[in-house]
């Protein structure tokens, strides 16, 4: 087997990443370690900056998130009991985000590759990548009949998240990595009902925790609260969930929760993760397998489109031009977009959470920094900027 | 003896508070522990809001600060061997800080009262705040003389700094206390040479730790360069600070930086603090007394202003109008204030200094909010509003 670009993973960026590239008329092939039922089936972000949006209109497959996705235009913050909402429309000069579940943004994409007849090998066991160092790169593995494949190949890209073979095969000397674990957990809750505030994010930092109310849909909703590192999904009954969540929201949200039984529930860690550089000779990573974001900034999904809009210009430059400038650049540039949401994340996550360290001068740090930012335009300006997303 | 009200501590915010009531005709003592001249020769703040200078104006005091204090319209920021000037001035409309010693105001000030014929009792050994939580406070205190003095008064105006005897005297549970202290110190130098930036003050963070240039006027500059906690003044020769404060600059400002025998020499602590409430019956507490801000953001003298603008305000509505409404308010109105430059201030040590234990991940979350700072307008106008002073 001889493609030109082998992409590793076919979750959101490798499925991309492969639609862009096909678009110029570059060759590609996707080797993923799971299922397409396994890839669809995880439940992860779902609000997309207008770069990623803008991205996936690009690729071909724009029109269904264009008429199903819902624009939020501002984002409310509950704390000290009362919610105040961030115009963030009005503050970036009419930017917005969209609601859209990252498991319909695959499924687009998987239906158009599928349309285009592009190749994927799902269920490749073994997966290795090779001679990336060198001018042969080549990934090998074993197809669902057991037999040993070799894909030839120009360029591979690792696109195969944080647990992914491509950043573990790097020599661990040329890697430098970056890590911050934080001290609680997110349990999120996926239920049919419809969402206690359709139009915008809720953020709550109550004295009881961390809250948040996102969506996917009108009659789908995705809830999370702050617990314990240590705290067991078995611990909490769904009665137990909208109990917690009301107390941690303002009074008029609270009595507007619709319940019902939870879809999926399950308790996620929040990590910052950052490796550098993003290329090694023939190796580029992209999206998670390079880099980690806790989830309170709603970064992860866009960082990763991010990275495959600039490496997939690169590819394109190479193929097109002959030339490598983009591919050269590729490393600096995303990290350089990759750190500024990496502190947004952490910013906005140290601002809304409750750490078990702060201790009194830190939580009134963190009240004095919630009231300024609710009451000063700049600083409101500053979080919305970020929120919709920074310029590529 | 006998006044309306009975000042404690002749610094700035005592002689600030004490001028304005005299000039709304209400009766003032004040009471210092140590002699005049110790009082002035104190080094220390030098950047005014213009709330400040607008305060001295209204004072009485604001003819020679209008004439020979030096205007700053913009912050330099040093970091990564690159300066980056911050437009204060453009960035909130206008608005600018005034460079002028926290020594000639208490010079002006102190004039001003002499000028008035208002008693000030210096070197007053042994004082003691009483009875303010009845109806008839006292002031007791040994006289130069050694005789026992007792003041008789209607309130206590505690400007007697963090090491006073008036926040000492509030029952321990009556107080609520918040502190910070940073793992570092300032080595801070005052020298008779032309300043390296005579038009704004110059913030650096290098590898080598924090870096700052001020100046008092156009032949006297104060600079500092972070040093360990434990590290002694002793082993800091003149020519030691002067390479060390040229090598945390970059290379253009550390070629203009003159050199000449230091004035003053010492390393302070920093600290941030605030007790709460800033009120006791008939005792109220004003400045330093009440809180502490590292220096990093200009903001201790500036915060001990507006708590006498909020103080001097509430006792002329008392004394003139017959309402404690503002004496009521008192405490809640100067807090909102003081957690807000506290957050600022904590904020802007933590971003321009080195901290031991920050880590690899801190370490490039600082670089990466730098980079945000100087390539965002509303993330600088967040900085420029609180640098100039948040609205009174």
């Amino acid at each position: 087997m001889r493609t030109q670009v082998a992409i590793i993973g076919a979750g959101p960026s490798g499925l991309l990443l492969g639609q862009l590239l096909h678009q110029a008329g570059i060759a590609n092939v996707i080797v993923e370690r799971q299922s397409g039922a396994y890839v669809l089936g995880r439940i992860r972000a779902g609000i997309l900056e207008q770069v990623t949006v803008d991205l996936m209109a690009e690729a071909g497959v724009g029109a269904r998130v264009q008429r199903e996705g819902i624009a939020h235009h501002s984002i409310e913050l509950v704390f000290q009991g009362t919610r105040h909402s961030i115009d963030v429309h009005g503050l970036t000069g009419g930017k917005q985000v969209t609601a859209y579940g990252q498991t319909e943004l695959t499924h687009d994409l998987m239906e158009a590759r599928a349309a285009a007849g592009l190749e994927t090998v799902y269920e490749a066991a073994d997966v290795a990548v090779q001679g990336f160092d060198g001018e042969r790169p080549q990934v090998r593995f074993k197809g669902k009949d057991g037999r040993e494949q070799v894909l030839q190949c120009d360029f591979i890209a690792g696109c195969d998240g944080f647990h992914g073979v491509c950043r573990a095969s790097v020599p661990r000397r040329a890697l430098r990595e970056y890590e911050k674990v934080y001290p609680f957990g997110w349990l999120g809750v996926l239920a049919d009902v419809p969402p206690v505030s359709p139009h915008a994010i809720v953020y709550g930092n109550s004295e009881r925790g961390f809250s948040l109310c996102s969506m996917r849909s009108m009659t789908r909703s995705r809830y999370y609260v702050q617990t314990a590192m240590d705290d067991k999904v078995e611990a909490w009954s769904d009665q137990r969930f909208w109990d917690e969540l009301r107390r941690r929201l303002d009074p008029e949200l609270a009595d507007r929760v619709v319940t019902g039984p939870s879809i999926e529930k399950s308790i996620a860690p929040l990590r910052s993760f950052v490796a550098e550089p993003m290329r090694f000779g023939r190796l580029f990573l992209a999206g998670d397998a390079a880099h980690i974001v806790p989830p309170t900034g709603a970064k992860g999904l866009n960082l990763a489109a991010s990275d495959v809009k600039y490496l997939s210009s690169a590819l394109i430059e190479h193929y097109r031009e002959h030339s490598d400038a983009g591919l050269d650049q590729y490393s600096a540039r995303a990290l350089a977009r990759v750190w500024k949401a990496e502190r947004f994340s952490w910013w906005l996550t140290s601002l809304m959470h409750r750490f078990p360290d702060t201790g009194d001068f830190g939580q009134r740090l963190q009240d004095a920094e919630l009231g300024y930012l609710v009451g000063s335009r700049a600083a409101a300006t500053a979080l919305a900027e970020n929120y919709v997303g920074l310029p590529l």
